[in-house]
């Protein structure tokens, strides 16, 4: 990592430009420079810019439809489906974002799910914005197979992501994001890069054994986080994602990275929920919660380090590699 | 265990009358007996008839209040609020099992939410409850203070149980029931009263300390399963079903077993969707996954084995332990 900053102007404007360059639509292209962007703020890189080349060959190969216009249908007082039309999956989110904290407030609970999407980065900043506008929101989302059912070989499960935001009296929201591996995959490509072994317990090869190889990890699948417990809550996700939503389960989905081949077509759910649904005193009790939690000596509040670095980040500017900046620059060009 | 087998009917008799000599009303006598029987043929006997000399002890206290009558008020068009009244959380809960498939199926999701309410038994039952009418549940519960944040000494958490069912076409329902400890809190009662040592990993001390002493173990907190995240879920938990419908945490909350106290006050929160709500595909989808998971060789798809031995104890009896079956004989006479 060098010393290069990007301001928050300027990394929006370098997504946003590069993406005009790769059939893609500017609101589209602002909508993804948003998520990127706030990957970067959220110290989540690998959500961040580092996805542009990627994403710029899928946008230029036609995977992803840079052109796509999302569209939204109330289905129910409380339900809107969402189809991201094979586009970016961050525009349709948006859709549901907008509608999601009325639709809340009005009818208690309301749903949002999405089909035809696709990689949809640090799935916490999406229920953050839903808390941040006074309401609790709990996301899933699915991603391609990665991990077995609990005994299996075969990866019938993404890392699944499991994301809730809560709104506390003041105070910044209360933000969980976890994936329901034990290690998140890139850690493997990582050490395979470094040509380093990997510690047991973090993958299992193709014939379902434990392994220290990352080559071998990356052919098998990843352990769940808490075991058994962990992949029926992945099941849970893509159920409520895919299964739901008509989007591609794990299993079908293709890489969010490679360019070539059909659209991965994943899922992403969102449940919204006043707070004030069953009475007025809930974000007083939930910022009580984490008061109790801040206090505890050697305890982090999920959300509160991340709320930090977006402070020092937006303040001081984002670091990026000259080298990746140099690749994006010359996208499309 | 023994050869003593107790039909449905016989071992719903004797609940109901061993109540109604407990300062309990008949209707709310019979709402326990549901639980406790489907407990049984659940095989989860820990939540079944063995429960009942603390249950009757508590009605006889005051501690539950047998005669109760929990209401029920829809907030918003998809939001019941729920007072269990300190009484039994079966009766409350099936005022929201009532009401939760046709707000799902009119609104696209529903939501209910119980407080003032006690011990709720096996959260997988209740789901499955609403999968058999055709609705995707997903429910939440809270329980007495048992798991530190992570990395911190004092029990704010519960075990708090997440459960997720699904209709699947042509099949029983999916049904996923797990505890977000590493392991259940009775086993590690069970090797205490064994004088057996636990397996490291199991607990930690009063000081945050890994402990295979099962008295230490109960002094401390339970380990999460799936660590930092497991208590980042149970942390989730908490506040959709204490801090949002207004019941006791589990750092607030007494004892589920101890006849003296205030009442515990837990809550449970209930989520419930109209798998139509996104399009007519859903429970073809999900039986689609379900019987990828069962054709897997060495796995297990959540739920099934819980239903082979409900078919297997409804024709062939529930054990009962006679001695069991004297003591809560004897109560209230």
């Amino acid at each position: 990592m060098s010393d290069t900053r990007l301001s928050i102007e300027e990394a929006t404007a370098l997504v946003v430009e590069t993406l005009l360059r790769c059939k893609t639509s500017r609101p589209n292209a602002e909508a993804v420079a948003r998520a990127l962007v706030g990957a970067e703020l959220a110290g989540q890189a690998g959500h961040g810019l580092r996805r542009m080349p990627s994403y710029c060959a899928q946008a230029l190969s036609g995977k992803v439809d840079g052109m796509a216009v999302p569209q939204a249908a109330e289905t129910r007082p409380g339900a809107l489906a969402v189809d991201a039309a094979h586009g970016f999956a961050y525009p349709a989110l948006e859709l549901a974002l907008d509608w999601l904290p009325d639709a809340a407030r009005r009818q208690g609970v309301a749903i949002a799910g999405l089909r035809r999407s696709h990689h949809c980065g640090v799935t916490g900043l999406f229920v953050e914005r839903l808390a941040e506008a006074g309401i609790i929101g709990l996301m899933v989302a699915n991603s391609p197979a990665a991990m077995a059912p609990w005994g299996g070989k075969r990866a019938l499960f993404g890392t699944n992501p499991i994301a809730f935001a809560a709104p506390l009296v003041g105070a910044e929201p209360l933000v969980i994001d976890i994936s329901l591996s034990k290690v998140a995959r890139g850690k493997i490509m990582a050490a395979k890069q470094k040509g380093e072994a990997i510690p047991e317990g973090w993958a299992l090869d193709a014939e379902g054994r434990p392994t220290t190889d990352p080559e071998a990890a990356l052919a098998g699948t990843m352990v769940p986080m808490g075991d058994v417990k962990g992949t029926a809550l992945a099941l849970m996700v893509e159920m409520l994602c895919a299964g739901l939503t008509g989007a591609n389960y794990a299993y079908e989905a293709t890489s969010f990275f490679e360019a070539e081949g059909t659209p991965p077509g994943t899922g992403q759910t969102l449940i919204a929920v006043d707070p004030a649904a069953f009475g007025p005193g809930a974000g007083a009790r939930f910022a009580e919660m984490a008061r109790l939690i801040e206090d505890m000596e050697g305890v982090r509040l999920p959300g509160r380090r991340r709320q930090a670095l977006k402070r020092e980040l937006a303040h001081g500017g984002i670091p990026a590699d000259p080298k990746l900046l140099r690749e994006i620059e010359a996208i499309g060009r």
